[in-house]
């Protein structure tokens, strides 16, 4: 087996053909979709796959219909070659670069999308329902372009895991998907390319969104909190404190993202926030205190 | 290479089990998507694709989610084991025959669909929006379970293979679409599943369709007809005098399904028309005589 020497691959053709010789020679292909501006959490993703693929593609392509705001589109950070740079030192075989017209071709009328609370509740909600069906169908396309043995998403963007877990599941793709923890600055903000845009000051703001999921986390698992709401205001609490203005702070399901009706078993705490005109989300999850019933029948 | 045994396939594992086995013996596959109720049609389907790949798989599966009518999807004729019979006899290595559950995971949400005049025109009209998303997603679910190097379709449901063509370029699924022409009984009607449900004087009424069709395209091909609606006309008289209850007749472009503007370069002409309470449809295209300009520039 070669080591691969090409470094970025923009057409699906040249991919596929690569891809082709990486698997004669018994490659299994890990993919690692990104929009680019790659930090340590993006690492995290491409290390995770290196681990267990001796090809992995690493795909940068900024997808413009899972934006609603053409200006949130516009601002957000390009960085190609250094993100190539630091893809292949986080293991990456090939980075994969299309235009948007080699993603989508002429005349393209097809979308994919997930009804229900996964696409509509929480980031649907806010950034609008059509903001999952261009994730939907953008990693639809990408899948079929590389037909991956396994996919790489991070547990930060938790809903649009399980969106990508449904439709994967529903059209029966055949690439496993695999999810891999929030990666954190040392003080605990969720790594993320929108944080470039915060300044000194914010950054220390936006510390609070992280404390405020702890808080609201300790609250449950410590029966501090009687109530999904109660945990809610907890960590609203933390964020109206920093100055931060929050979208959402909810306790769901895990599964299914319907909000929490009492705290029992796995919870989700999702929170999306605005720190000056950065928009961030964060999210941790909960086992809620076990009842005594439930503790007896473990024990 | 071994010719396989089996006959009859139902889960999804095991179907990727055999083909993975036949693709490590070399052999590239080709796939029919049907909902049983086999004829001729079918065999020419299966035989085109078995000229062509040493694997071929046909899929029964009456899919209930392009059914808009229920007792439409209960009168649906089954006939699994002449199926079964008729599909090895045209070549197929195996049939598929999955259960709504192998296809549709619990908790399924997701849909494929093409958006604009693809499916909202003509049976998207008629059979309503979800019709073609019933088509679209079962279609990508197949595709995905069976990868097959090319999947055939007929002719005869000419705007289906229109979404198919659209969703499979869209998504880049890595399969080739092959179209196969109308296969017709000696008298001219389209073979259809449903043809089984005509009465014999439902079948003699029932040829009046390709009868309209053909006088219609030869109206355009000859001149007779000045406009896409005088076309029509001359086929609606036809179906009339039939007694046929006509739902569509009309003269649209062959790649949009746009309703042609003049009679100008290649048109598709489509009908769908109850004979009693059987449903048909049909088309034909034709190719209206070119301008003196055209073939000036042509010779």
């Amino acid at each position: 087996m070669t080591k691969s020497i090409v470094n970025a691959i923009r057409t699906v053709p040249d991919l596929r053909e690569h891809l082709a010789a990486r698997r004669a020679d018994g490659s299994s292909v890990g993919f690692v979709p990104t929009m680019g501006a790659l930090h340590a959490g993006h690492c995290a993703l491409i290390e995770a796959a290196a681990a267990s693929h001796g090809e992995v593609v690493v795909s940068i392509f900024v997808n413009p219909t899972q934006f609603e705001d053409a200006a949130d589109l516009e601002r957000y950070p390009r960085t190609e070659q250094a993100d190539i740079e630091m893809a292949i030192a986080a293991g990456a075989s090939v980075c994969f670069i299309p235009t948007v017209d080699e993603i989508y071709p002429r005349g393209a009328a097809t979308t994919v999308s997930v009804s229900g609370g996964l696409s509509n509740r929480l980031e649907g909600a806010e950034r609008g329902s059509s903001h999952f069906d261009g994730v939907a169908t953008v990693v639809t396309v990408l899948l079929n372009i590389c037909q991956p043995d396994a996919a790489y998403f991070g547990e930060k963007d938790a809903q649009q895991l399980l969106v990508v877990r449904r439709f994967v599941t529903d059209l029966q793709i055949p690439t496993k998907i695999v999810a891999v923890p929030t990666v954190r600055s040392a003080d605990g903000l969720a790594l993320s390319s929108r944080n470039q845009r915060l300044s000194d000051q914010e950054t220390v703001q936006a510390l609070a969104i992280a404390r405020a999921l702890a808080a609201a986390a300790e609250a449950i698992s410590d029966g501090t909190a009687g109530s999904p709401e109660e945990a809610e205001t907890t960590g609203r609490a933390i964020l109206d404190d920093a100055g931060i203005a929050c979208e959402y702070f909810e306790v769901t399901s895990p599964d299914t993202l319907a909000r929490a009706e009492r705290l029992d078993g796995e919870l989700l705490i999702s929170c999306a926030a605005r720190v000056g005109d950065v928009r961030l989300i964060d999210n941790t999850t909960v086992v809620a205190n076990p009842t005594r019933e439930a503790a007896t029948a473990r024990s």
